[in-house]
């Protein structure tokens, strides 16, 4: 069996760890030459409000675009050719970010507090869910001129009329958004299809804070911070309204202090079983996803925040809250037991897989470092330099519902 | 609540279904503008040698490249950054176009007759099935320089050393690739971490002569031309080795003349069922994904080819034997039923969506045509012009393992 060229093919490897921690960033806007947007991501910089635009294959930074405001707990969701990152800040900014130029194309303050958004299937609209004044704004994905204002408007138990902050919001098959009302205790579905808007409301329990969508788009599910459960709406059949699920789910288990609540996105499906993080314990969640009844509790080191599964199913990787931070866990989903323990750095905040799942990227905020690893070794295979780095996000998330 | 900004968001749609059609496509090479190229893709006019760079968000042929020779059965895979589309090509021939520039970036005559091919996951491999001389060839994917030559060699029951014919070659998780020998009756995984190839042999049912993997990359599956029941192996655990699963599927329940062996790629997986196309009857069978066991039979108005779920597994589109193959009828996956019945053009051969499901791309062969139907409505939202139109690949592949 002839084999040839192993070590040339393994010189990219090579040159590209040798790069990483490269300083000499390019300046925006000289980039002409032509290149795929398909390995390209953008890592906030959370307290420099600046975006890195990295490459995935490289494992290069690009170039680097400052001016975005404040991005603690900002994220990012692309426009359907992969080249342009919408990115919401904190501050009810929303950025459009150009990966291939390196600049900023348009920018709009759309509210005075926002937390996360969505683009629709089609991707013509940017949604943006606001803590003030609270409800949902949609924007056109092209211009960011306004399209619509959706204000979370509910009654009081004593009659007054207010608007609610909005959480959760995510993107659903039929050009649909969904979200969470906090204060309003309900679930919004918003149908962009129509020649208005269209909004249908489900009573939701209490206090949703955060949602996620199943990656076909079927299951919206809130987490509550008033009680435990959580609200899960069946978008193939809304009219059943919402099922509560998981009953024992929540602060109300909690033995210890909880230092962050957990992200629901970050939520692992894998191989028929839900691996949720438990609030407050040191324990990975595993429940069964057909009926969600509990199955299991994995022990790890800390409380958990993002749990999220390898593209192929076979691991789980966790991180933590403060102050046990600084390591990241490897749970294999056949025997369920923790297969490895990565220290990346101090205060590991998120955690990204390049879509076919060879590699994936975690950022450690407090030691201005990115780790790359390999998922078949667990090895780091390259760093990259990052100011305060928090959220990764890579534009194959253009190609997937909910993300 | 304020709306504006509609009509305006609509003018794009009406440009697009206006410009579709436009037969004055540049010259090849003349594009320097920057563009993402996440919503690219290819479609393969087969008689012609040619393929049609084209941007799912405007419903437009952005440019044609010819000279990939014979192109009847050709396929696609993608690069990592989702620029270059690997052709392979029925001759031998592996070409490899640059959607940017609209040019032809490599080519190579690798074998006298091929059948299709991988790209391994870290992107570094492309792997070709061959007819003649058989076995599987792999070349670097940025030179196409050869890589290894993995001959599939094996020993006839009569003591003579003979080569197969390898069919159904994908990508699978731990850079693998996995495919099948249809002389040999053996499906073989070719692990491409190692400072050589490796390659693990397994037994594997009379005549394979297709292959799937499921999403995931666990379940390798392959349908035999020479008995009933399909061969599967689990790679989360290929100790265990091959097993049978749907005993009775296959010719042996043939009472009609099988017009065309249905493509296994296209089998769709939907809230827990699979449902596949039965050889040789006018129905969609429906299997348990658990157990593998036979639920159902959906009468359908032909013999189906292709059966593919919607992104959000909502739908079911199937594809049609000569000589009903002017038809594709979509099943609801929740009630079983045909819901719709449309008809594309003559000689429908392929489906593709797009990433978030909400349209779908059809080539009708014999029309000439490219039918883009929403998801939705059911109802076509444009038409592009093609030259005897066959498979229609679209970049967000290269995010995709399998694909």
């Amino acid at each position: 069996m002839p084999v040839s060229g192993f070590k040339r093919l393994l010189m990219p490897l090579f040159l590209a760890l040798a790069i990483t921690g490269c300083q000499a960033l390019p300046p925006a806007g000289d980039r002409t030459a032509l290149m795929g947007t398909g390995d390209l991501g953008l890592i906030i910089e959370r307290a420099s409000g600046s975006v890195l635009v990295i490459n995935t294959t490289r494992h290069s930074v690009l170039s680097r675009v400052t001016g975005l405001g404040d991005l603690s707990h900002a994220s990012v969701v692309y426009s359907r050719d992969g080249r342009y990152g919408y990115v919401f800040g904190r501050d009810g900014g929303l950025t459009k970010v150009d990966l291939l130029t390196g600049t900023i194309a348009e920018r709009v303050i759309q509210s005075g507090n926002s937390i996360g958004g969505a683009i629709s299937q089609d991707g013509r609209y940017i949604a943006v869910s606001n803590y003030e004044p609270g409800g949902v704004r949609v924007f056109d994905s092209e211009t960011l001129a306004p399209v619509a204002d959706i204000p979370a408007a509910y009654v009081k138990p004593n009659g007054e009329p207010a608007l609610s902050k909005t959480v959760g919001l995510v993107d659903a098959p039929g050009n649909r958004f969904v979200f969470s009302l906090f204060d309003a205790d309900e679930i919004w579905t918003l149908d962009m299809t129509a020649p208005r808007p269209a909004i249908k409301k489900f009573g939701a329990g209490d206090a949703p804070y955060d949602g996620l969508i199943t990656p076909d788009g079927r299951y919206y599910i809130a987490g509550l911070f008033g009680e435990d459960g959580l609200s899960m709406l069946d978008l193939w059949h809304p009219g059943r309204g919402i099922t509560e699920i998981l009953p024992g789910y929540g602060k109300g288990e909690v033995k210890l202090p909880v230092y962050k609540m957990p992200h629901l996105e970050g939520w692992a499906m894998a191989d028929g079983r839900a691996f949720v993080p438990a609030v407050g314990h040191h324990q990975v969640l595993v429940a069964d996803a057909d009926d969600w009844s509990l199955s299991g509790r994995i022990p790890v080191q800390g409380q958990p925040v993002f749990v999220m599964a390898s593209p192929d199913n076979r691991q789980i990787w966790v991180s933590f809250a403060h102050p046990k931070n600084d390591v990241v866990q490897v749970i294999d989903s056949q025997t369920l037991e923790v297969i490895r323990t990565l220290e990346p750095g101090d205060a590991v905040l998120h955690m990204e897989f390049t879509p076919r799942g060879e590699e994936v990227w975690v950022s450690a905020r407090d030691s201005n470092r990115v780790t790359v690893y390999s998922t078949r070794t667990l090895e780091p295979v390259a760093t990259l330099d990052a100011e305060k780095p928090s959220g990764i996000f890579f534009t194959s998330r253009a190609h997937t519902l909910g993300l």
